[in-house]
């Protein structure tokens, strides 16, 4: 009996500090359309993404399903009480713990989707579910990187399904838990199963979105928790007059966060990856760009600024890329001898990289290896390595007599600190009309579907609710000589609305200050309800 | 002409954000006393710290004055314009743009005491001052950190005096800062000046504190800042849990911004470094502290957790000051081997401190090294070397099967994010306060006092205003055979209020989860206007 194993470490509203308190109090609104009778309206078959035969292969029962849009009504849907599991799945996001099912069972799926298939979970009735309303974190049942791919796994899903009777089970989380929950609800659905599934966008990297799901959850609060932060050390750099801040920000795929803060706060830098591999950029290119900035700026006076860069930069540049590539073959094949005559083993291009690599970097990339043997990316600080780039660079300038000012880099990281904040009002109203529309669309008996919540420019009550077909956002990608089906990550688009003002104004707030301090995220009063840049952009919103 | 030099980089209101704009024009309240006639009542003479005799010598014209309150009175001060330079000295602390002088000119030392050195000032009317209105940061007018300590300095800061034709000068600054202001006042009397001096509080340590002058500006805006990151990140530890977030939190030479953010969020752990020096702990005391309570932690089923560093933590370890001092000497002298011969010049205890730190330290305290040859202690990350260090232990303890957990070290320094924060509503009043408490001073005639506001756990209305002699918060050192006055650095108190609190407390944060997220700072509505722990213990209003 899992349940039985009592409530989880667990928070106790009596420990909250008073802003937790005041959000816990907070009242949040539905969208409109959802607070009063209502009715389910199909749209017309859907197709894929990409490679529609592939994916009509792949989902037999479930290809060609129309998305839902909620509709006023006379009469509504009636609203029979449900028993619906829920999951957390990936990363951390503000705003996953607004969920609600009026009159029904909810179960919380303990660890994310290993809890499904161990059929661990907890009741998630009224008292359980009050502490974490309009909170930030995943602690009520966590969440878990675990997959349900095999089929002894989609069993065990399907007899906690049967266990439990379930009517619905909704996934939350970003593009890989959401394709998972299509494969759950595909195979639910082959094996008659009466439990529908429906997903739901989380994601801080804001890289799960599309027309109908115009952003994930969590994005909004984390980006404005790393723009505050930018502001106050952009203020920093302006009062001391004698510092470049250097800050990596969390979003390894794509670098819709570093744009977005960028947008929010007005850097002198901000490098997007998916221009720097446009561009096929090299690390010498962007080190030049960085320092050429930094050069201008000195000769006007100005030897501080801030400068941000996405987790994910080198995994943009093809150089490194390859040159990762290559040292995995050799560190695993080769022994790394103190002379460095392994160095020849590498191609000329790469060892040329390799050695215009800071010392500290090149030591990082031989010494820490994950389990397999391979260099770890995601540990190498980029920020303290353009610093030692760009310092070298500014030598060599100097020496040069080109450069006359003087450089000190400080490294940011800020990552979890964005991750579990108390959402704003954007996503803690955002979470509730997703987790309120997946109901719905459990309650008319919809599966396969992402919860989708539309409008968004517009106040709360005018947003529109619906689902959309998680078959139409696929297309295939080949593994293993075998087609898998995959949501593709939304890159930043380099001609979309967020991208293009930040270009026509980059070169500006290069050399000009033009920083602005978001501060902290406010509930209440002037700026309380503001929405993030990217998604107002992206819908128009913003010229 | 410096004033002619124009607008520095600048603010630009038009840039501001939605919360800037809201703290631009957010109302300031001013203690009742302030708002109607008052006059200044002067105490009993004054004494000093401590050597009385010493610090009478060194101020023979400032000695011994009163303190002085402001009362109500049926006539005002008259309140004739004056003309007063304002200086900021030393680190940035969120509130320093609040001053303001009614019906006087004012006018702005560029980058600090250089500024009042080479005459570099802006006049600080209400055009120029208005966007900086409770905004933080000091890039107003800047500051900087050199003192004003020769003949020839003092000389030149009376030329500027003179050319202004300054009634006062307010010095805002730590308590090097004020020593310097206070040396200023005395010279400035010596030579029949009519420039008085005037101090200000600010410091976002929180070392610079005594009775009469309860708080420093900074200290609640910065801790606040930090206690929202560590929140965050503690919810991030709860809910991934898998993680142990090691972080370092500013403040070099007192642990009072450890102590607050551990009184606001409940860590599983805090280091005090003035407990570490009292109880002359070891490194490996930490360590082995720090790895108990992950052992114990991990039997109760949490491999996670949140400690806090302060960055000044091994300036208090008796051990790692001699290993500095002793590797400063070797390294002055000797070339470093690679086989390491050269630490058999190592005291015998120092040499097993060396070897007992993580590789990489041992390489940071070999390469870097500041402009005199010495190695830098502050670029020490001590979270990362604590990290390290812990694995190393935990392992032993595994191979020994008294650990059975998992250990993944999170490493974070909060810095330079919470020196230039928007002032919470306390430090924007308080600044406030202090300012206009400078003013009045001035008014009077007043040298040699650092601006006073008291009864500050009570409604800003109700606070206290005047000032207390500067000479009374001295004592002497003795350097290089003379005897230097100096404001001591107010250290945690091992018997204060804040310290007692979190000592009866932190067992019960070590192995049960009390985890309080503060949350942003807000600036309207609940805990808008809540006062920092550190400053309602040691005013005895919370038991």
């Amino acid at each position: 009996m899992a349940a039985a194993n009592g409530p989880s470490p667990g928070r106790l509203a009596s420990f909250y500090s008073e802003v937790q308190t005041s959000r816990l109090h907070h009242a949040l609104q539905l969208p409109t359309i959802m607070c009063s009778q209502f009715s389910l309206v199909d749209g017309p078959p859907s197709s894929a993404t990409g490679n529609p035969d592939e994916i009509a292969k792949l989902f037999p029962n479930l290809f060609g399903q129309p998305s839902a849009a909620l509709v006023p009504a006379k009469e509504s849907v009636e609203g029979k009480p449900l028993k619906v599991g829920v999951v957390l799945s990936g990363g951390q996001a503000p705003g996953g713990h607004n969920n609600r099912a009026k009159g029904s069972t909810m179960y919380g799926f303990k660890g994310g989707p290993a809890g499904v298939m161990k059929c661990k979970y907890v009741e998630l009735n009224t008292d359980f579910v009050y502490p974490y309303r309009n909170q930030g974190g995943f602690d009520m049942i966590c969440s878990g990187r675990d997959k349900i791919e095999t089929p002894e796994q989609f069993k065990q899903a399907e007899d906690t399904a049967n266990k439990l009777e379930l009517d619905g089970l909704v996934v939350i989380g970003g593009d890989d838990s959401n394709t998972n929950a299509c494969l759950i609800a595909e195979y639910f659905r082959s094996k008659n199963l009466k439990t529908r599934v429906i997903g739901c966008p989380k994601t801080i990297d804001g890289d799960l979105k599309c027309k109908e799901v115009p952003t994930s959850f969590g994005f909004d609060t984390a980006c404005k928790i790393y723009s505050e932060m930018i502001g106050n050390v952009m203020t920093d750099a302006r009062s001391s007059g004698k510092y470049y801040h250097f800050v990596r920000l969390m979003g390894r795929a794509a670098s819709h966060i570093t744009l977005e803060c960028a947008l929010q706060t007005h850097p002198n830098i901000a490098l997007i990856g998916e221009e720097v591999a446009a561009k096929k950029q090299t690390l010498k290119n962007v080190t030049d760009y960085i320092t050429d900035v930094i050069c201008k700026r000195a000769k006007l006076g100005y030897n501080y600024g801030v400068i941000l860069i996405p987790e994910g930069l080198i995994d943009f540049i093809p150089e490194v890329q390859k040159l990762i590539a290559e040292l995995n073959e050799i560190l695993a094949h080769d022994t790394v001898d103190e002379a460095g005559v392994w160095k020849n083993k590498l191609e000329p291009e790469s060892k040329k990289l390799f050695e215009f690599l800071p010392l500290a970097i090149q030591e990082q990339l031989l010494l820490e290896r994950d389990p397999h043997g391979n260099v770890q990316v995601a540990k190498i600080e980029t920020e303290k390595m353009l610093i030692a780039m760009v310092e070298t660079e500014l030598e060599k300038r100097k020496a040069e007599g080109k450069y006359k000012g003087n450089f000190i880099g400080q490294s940011h990281f800020f990552g979890y600190e964005g991750r579990c904040g108390l959402p704003t009002n954007f996503d803690a109203s955002y979470c509730y009309a997703l987790g309120y529309g997946a109901g719905a669309l459990l309650q008319s008996g919809k599966t396969g579907l992402i919860s989708s919540v539309g409008n968004l420019a517009a106040p709360v009550a005018e947003w529109t609710v619906g689902g959309t077909a998680l078959t139409s956002l696929m297309d295939v990608e080949r593994r293993h000589g075998k087609f898998k089906p995959v949501i593709k990550k939304a890159m930043v688009e380099l001609d979309g609305a967020p991208f293009k003002k930040f270009a026509s104004l980059r070169d500006e707030w290069a050399v000009k200050n033009r920083y602005i301090s978001p501060g902290p995220i406010q509930f209440i009063g002037s700026g309380a309800d503001a929405v993030n840049h990217t998604l107002l952009l992206e819908l128009g919103v913003q010229a």
